[in-house]
């Protein structure tokens, strides 16, 4: 892929991932969404909610991606800092934003919007606010830094309403090929030649472990669909010179 | 917990993580692992198959944390580049380990034990396998790096193997509470104030959506489990106060 495509890094900010209590989710779907818009997704970091290390992670990869996506820590709770923690990071006031001050007082009965809520709304000056079409309280971007919910169905939402603002660039597209009862490393003489032959494409072996049989999937990815098709059907004749019958496509789960 | 207690990180790596295809498992029990055994995950990074960023990373990581747990990239594919890569970031030669090459090379018949192969018994001068009851294969450790399997039910089996050599804190315990009907803006600032009177416990809130009904699960975590089961108490009379219906442990999935 070209050297000047652009690139994101996902933040996932929150203990109950990191001490196992939650399965992120998150990573897979916006890596694939990333991908779909061609801001490949090159690095995650899941951090702890504590402000330095999140103001310093934050800092480190909004210098180094073009995209930098926060996942969690934006609700109404004491553990709910990365608002401030980006308003730290960009070395601008952390204060009440009249837009989104407006959209929770709304939301709530009167004496609702209590000052736990009201932190919600609370905001870098300058931010921009990301909608949430799910539960109202929104996420934000300043630079380029775009801070979303961790909730997953939030998040989503969050992230679908502002991936008209990203410049993205060629789709990474992706083809697939798998066959059983053929070794990784049997394939792996002939995939490397293959992945040498091809170098604009990232071809990745994946094993399988399935009950119906074991294999190997794999995966050719690049923004070039002819380049990607073409060197599927090299591993194809790789995995029926190895006694296989290779299938299109990723093994079904 | 204490300044003194040990810390984990631990490094995904794989395009396929990152590309959305694949949904990561490991960090979820590696998280929950450590934490009984006392040496707390406190970051991960997801990285790609790449040798410069395996390196940096390895590199910066090791020197931050107690210990450092990779997964993914020790295969025979060209695209499994983790152990020269480690070799790489300690400066030692990436060499036949005697012991691995012994290994590998009784677990396939004559021919089978190919240069592709030959590579998963390559490893950095100095390492100490890590055994793979799975399927033969073996991790290693070098320094406080501990390089494993990316596949599931295999780096489990390597973690569990090595254990028993890794010098662990005091456990980190868990107590729980949940409640239909309140929300988290709601119970933000009795929890806060909860949160102040035990700067020892790590608590966290978590709203839920299930189909029976919304609601928060808190979660309290330390060393200590009279403090957490403490703290725990006292969120469940805050959330009486409220008018709710708290339930110990977390809420059913």
């Amino acid at each position: 892929m070209s050297a000047s495509a652009p690139t994101a890094c996902v933040l996932i900010i929150g203990n109950e991932v990191l001490s196992g209590r939650t399965q992120d989710v998150n990573v897979k779907f916006l890596g694939a969404r990333l991908g779909e818009i061609g801001i490949p997704l090159r690095e995650v970091r899941i951090i702890p909610d504590l402000a330095e290390i999140i103001v310093t992670t934050v800092n480190e990869t909004r210098a180094r991606f073009t995209y930098v996506f926060t996942t969690g820590g934006i609700g109404p709770t004491h553990d709910d800092i990365t608002s401030e923690c980006v308003a730290a990071a960009f070395g601008v006031p952390w204060e009440p934003h009249p837009e989104a001050w407006a959209l929770l007082s709304a939301r709530y009965p009167p004496g609702g919007f209590n000052p736990a809520r009201q932190r919600m709304a609370t905001m870098p000056r300058g931010a921009r606010l990301i909608e949430n079409p799910v539960s109202v309280a929104p996420g934000f971007e300043i630079g380029n830094v775009f801070v979303m919910a961790g909730v997953p169905q939030v998040m989503r939402a969050m992230f679908e309403s502002l991936v008209p603002r990203l410049e993205g660039g060629a789709p990474v597209l992706s083809r697939a090929i798998h066959v059983a009862g053929v070794q990784e490393g049997t394939l792996a003489e002939g995939l490397g030649a293959i992945q040498a032959r091809h170098p604009e494409l990232d071809i990745g072996s994946y094993p399988f472990y399935r009950p119906a049989g074991n294999g190997v999937a794999v995966v050719a990815k690049g923004t070039d669909a002819a380049a990607a098709e073409a060197a599927i059907v090299e591993v194809a004749a790789l995995m029926h010179a190895l006694g296989g019958d290779p299938i299109a496509g990723e093994p079904p789960p």
